[in-house]
């Protein structure tokens, strides 16, 4: 294993080789006690070392490190499965269940940043959306009752911000039905509501609510719990009991007791022993019961602690003294070309809102938020609502733009198609990390919306191949006011500029199969940034003598019957996109010429319709045969046996 | 207008008569208080004698007679919106807003089942998906503040079952938010886990809760309350304080103030002045408030009260004075065929468990549950939360299967692809209602699933086209234990069955173009009961001199490649199914034969890509060119046009 720890410190040296002794839970569990805080260390010293080599999700994970040490401790992994809400905390995990080597983490062959079941059977969700996690553990917890293995307790580790996802209501509501399946939820709760003091407090209290003169504790608190402003979510300060006052500030527990679950907390989430302690009442319990745990996101590691933004979320690598990033290339982004147009719009028109599910800062809304406070809607994690929401406040005269990643529109497709589309309304989706983003694995990848988007009756979507055409495309689709308009571009730098040529209907033409002295060989529908490639392939291809035409339809729903005259004149059509192949352009492409009887070949590059494993975009782009090196070889191919065939067909 | 009520004895003439003078809601505002039971009466009469002829929602909508006429008396609609969740209680609301003839509801050019924006500016929301009316409602409060209306108020209707649904969560947890929107959110409380004396005790609460002595109500309350045995949800039980012993009984408002909204309640929703009382507090409050009324599904009508399993929900035609349905030759169902074999499974094998989203009888899962009440999940209106609890039971060693509406299949389209389909479980999903179902609206057609479920990686899907295939077909989906499956069927009567002359490859062979004596001109793609069709369809044109092969390919996904060789060897390869055209079975035959070079012109028939105006199913079928003579007419056109250009051409 290569060591990541050659660059530490002497006395940091010690504490990861204590690390590194523990290859499994068993391991962990023989680790006497006072141990415990140095192992705690070294894990720490070992992830901040490692990430900033990498990048990664450093924050998270620091924050549940005692967490995790404890429930490695007290429960018996995999027999009892431990399960990691969107998984980007279980780093940790991953170290516990003898997982040391992270120096290719993320990247082609190295450890997946999720929990991944190839890589071990401690790990069960590899799924990386939020708020699924209860319902994966209802299910578990059913079947092991339907199994007479009723003694397995099944470990649910959830964070506050995923409860704002109503599929985790639907879990709880359904997990507190019975009262006799062992099922402990832990709410690893690392807001930002409480001031710094939190941990103190948190101890405090929770020893308080144990002892009797409970009341006469109400003097501390309210002396010692700050409210801060940022609080934006009711549910958010129902969890930490704010709305009732005071009292019930220490009284967490009513929201879920509501539901009829049991609950034990705040603890303090760095308190090894106390974690422990709460951990093994809540598995003799026998039914289930929430462990409410306080932590603090970045914990240990003071750059993170004290980042404001997101305290080291997912940073790039970093200088580990500093924490400051290091020094890239300054480049153009996707991101910032959307968030200054929406800036832009919103100074235009005053019916412009923005709209979000919890990615504020990920989106570039952030900017627009700055200028625009009263008219920007973070509704948490919450796709279903912002898509209908936003549907209302269409129908009610204002203008949406509601801004996710791509992957993340899956979760409300029932929402675009049945609320904005079918109503008819203004509402704009903005896509951000569409097409293959690569590392963070099968789920992060933005290669569905095109396809299923494609059902959507009346939605128009836009796939804008440079900066400038976002910029455009974006403001078209703010003045489409009778159905849902989406806009999709990728992460990262901007591509490189095109500029048309010429014009085919409302369609840009790249390249003109005519310009290269050749014949109309090959029509090539470049798809967003898969039109630069398109170019490079015609480019190509002209040099064997093959005349190919370019064209980037621009607006990828609906498409424009130009295509269909263009089509017709070439030999053959060639579609290439950055989706899954199944359902997406070029299955629409296909069937516009069929639906018009006109049968020229057709053939089709994408993704193929498969879950990717984790790498760079270039190296999955290259294994899909999206290079123009793989498309030109294999284009040059079909149109010479094309030619072929044509040259042997007997007149009938 | 026809007068439905001709038929009504005299008694009854003069209470429709008082109803049928109230064209808008200003004449019911300006109606005498007095009157207003004699109007409910009215009301009702009407609805029983118009949805004995038609069917319709009439359990639902004699439920919300009182409430929905104090609804128009308080609040001013359209300025005030006035808005509805799914819909189906919203025949009260249409009548007070003018729209009495109700003689073609849900038929052709009749009144929609649903709220309509083209009937009235009074609708809002069409779409009959659950649980997201309060999204839409945060959506029109949030407007109205950006647009500075403030003095207009949202009112949104939910019934119980619906706060089932995360999104119902997710939007109270963004209403919650701000204190100074104006929003009125009617809780239409019809559950069964009170007694039938409650409304009595419901009025009792209310006012004691106002009066002092409160304490000493509690011991009246112990001996009037029943807990029902029945009672399945938490969140229900939460939602009557059950949770927490009789004094929470009479506070349910806790777990909507623990999210910090005001609430006002219980009340009697069948007395008129009460809810009306209510109802103007909550408008003068000036922001979100709940107000939580009891009502009875069925209410006033003895055949629908007393009907044990749903209260006349959604009958068909009935006798008025029996309540018994008008008699209709007894046929097979597809929903029938599916509970037996499922009875049949559960005895053969353990593992399978049966789960379904709050439709346990419309589906037919009830029959499974009789039999293993142990092995049955019902989780609420809970798509989400369905689809990746049963991945978690079967990552845990089961083979769920999970039945729900092909429609409703959308709500959890993430959860089939990145939880069930991304870590490669077998589950099981059972659709019914799947194609065109017609007179319920756009929004239950079962026209998306076969296009979107197409992207879902390593997903098997099949399309049964009688029962014996259903009965079979779903035995080979729950073998599959390292995918999920789906297996998909109409609505009502099973189809003829149709036996298979052949294979090819692992299809049915149905027609071969050669036992016709005609050559090979034309190769049909039969999906599911489109089989028969297209069985009909190479008839006719077997009669026109045409030869055609049909073949059925059983499961649509994955496509078995036997059918690109058998296409190879025909002119023209056409696709018929009963699903939207967009991204389905035509689209991805046409994706086989492109991949595998094979460039026969194909054709595809389907619905189109559009919302359906409700109607009969088979005039739908008609009106989409779905029917053997259509399809045969185009086919043969297009049959001749290919051999003309075929002659024409000239050798290169």
């Amino acid at each position: 294993m290569a060591k990541a720890t050659d660059t530490l410190d002497e006395g940091t040296d010690e504490t990861v080789a204590l690390f590194e002794s523990i290859h499994n839970p068993d391991a962990l569990k023989r680790l006497p006690a006072d141990q415990l805080p140095e192992l705690a260390r070294g894990i720490r010293d070992f992830l901040v070392e490692s990430c900033s080599r990498t990048g990664g999700h450093l924050g998270p994970s620091l924050g549940v490190v005692e967490l995790t040490v404890a429930l490695h401790r007290v429960f018996d992994s995999p027999q009892d499965p431990i399960l990691f809400d969107t998984g980007h905390q279980a780093y940790v995990h991953k170290m516990l269940t003898g997982r040391h080597d992270f120096t290719a983490l993320k990247a082609e062959g190295g450890l997946s940043g999720y929990p991944s079941r190839e890589e071990s059977e401690h790990d069960f969700i590899e799924n990386s959306h939020a708020s699924t996690v209860l319902s994966y553990a209802d299910g578990m917890a059913k079947a092991n009752e339907v199994r007479g293995e009723r003694e397995r307790t099944v470990v649910a580790v959830i964070g506050d911000g995923a409860l704002t996802g109503g599929m985790a209501w639907e879990a709880l509501n359904n997990i507190a039905e019975r009262k006799d399946r062992r099922l402990v939820i832990v709410v690893n709760d690392n807001g930002r509501s409480y001031s710094p003091t939190r941990g103190g407090l948190a101890e405090h209290l929770s020893s308080l609510r144990m002892a009797p003169g409970y009341e006469q504790a109400l003097d501390l608190a309210k002396s010692t719990l700050n409210r801060t402003p940022v609080v934006g979510q009711p549910l958010y300060e129902a969890l930490h009991g704010l709305k009732k006052g005071v009292k019930d500030a220490i009284q967490p527990q009513i929201m879920f007791e509501d539901l009829g679950l049991k609950y034990l907390g705040p603890i303090d989430g760095h308190d090894e022993p106390s974690v422990e302690k709460a951990l093994r009442q809540a598995r003799d319990f026998g039914g289930p019961v929430i462990v409410h745990c306080l932590t603090q996101k970045g914990k240990g590691y003071a750059p993170a602690e004290n980042h404001d933004e997101d305290q080291f979320h997912a940073p790039g690598p970093f200088d580990v003294t500093t924490g400051q990033a290091k020094p890239g290339p300054k480049v153009e982004k996707w991101t910032g070309v959307f968030a200054e147009t929406m800036v832009e719009l919103g100074r235009e028109r005053e019916d412009i809102v923005g709209m979000t599910a919890a990615m504020l800062h990920p989106t570039g809304l952030n900017k627009f938020a700055e200028v625009y406070p009263d008219r920007i809607f973070d509704v948490g994690i919450a796709e279903q609502h912002a898509a209908t929401s936003a549907t209302g406040m269409a129908m009610s005269g204002l203008h949406p733009v509601v801004a996710v990643y791509a992957t993340f529109l899956n979760r409300c497709f029932d929402q675009v198609l049945m609320d904005a589309a079918l109503h008819r309304q203004g509402v704009t989706f903005c896509l951000d990390r569409a097409g293959i983003t690569g590392t963070d694995g099968a789920s992060h990848n933005g290669m569905w919306d095109m396809s299923i988007l494609q059902v959507v009756p009346g939605l128009r979507m836009a796939a804008p191949r440079d900066a400038e055409r976002l910029r455009a495309q974006l403001r078209e689709a703010v003045q489409v006011d009778d159905a849902p308009t989406v806009v999709r571009y990728p992460k990262g730098a901007v591509a490189e500029e095109v500029d048309a040529v010429g014009k085919l209907g409302s369609m840009d033409l790249l390249r003109r199969a005519e310009d290269s002295g050749h014949g109309k060989d090959l029509l090539i529908v470049g798809v967003g940034t898969m039109s630069q490639v398109a170019v490079e392939v015609a480019d190509r291809m002209a040099d064997q003598g093959i005349g190919v035409t370019v064209v980037d339809p621009l607006w990828v729903k609906p498409l424009d019957e130009a295509l269909v005259a263009g089509a017709a004149e070439h030999g053959l059509v060639a579609v290439v996109e950055d989706n899954g192949r199944t359902g997406a352009v070029g299955d629409a492409v296909s069937r516009l010429l069929r639906d018009h009887e006109v049968d020229v070949p057709v053939r089709s590059f994408g993704i193929e319709q498969e879950f990717l494993t984790h790498a760079k975009r270039e190296r999955i782009l290259e294994q899909q045969g999206l290079t123009p090196q793989e498309l030109s070889r294999k284009l040059t191919e079909t149109v010479s046996r094309l030619v072929e065939d044509e040259s042997t067909t007997e007149p009938a």
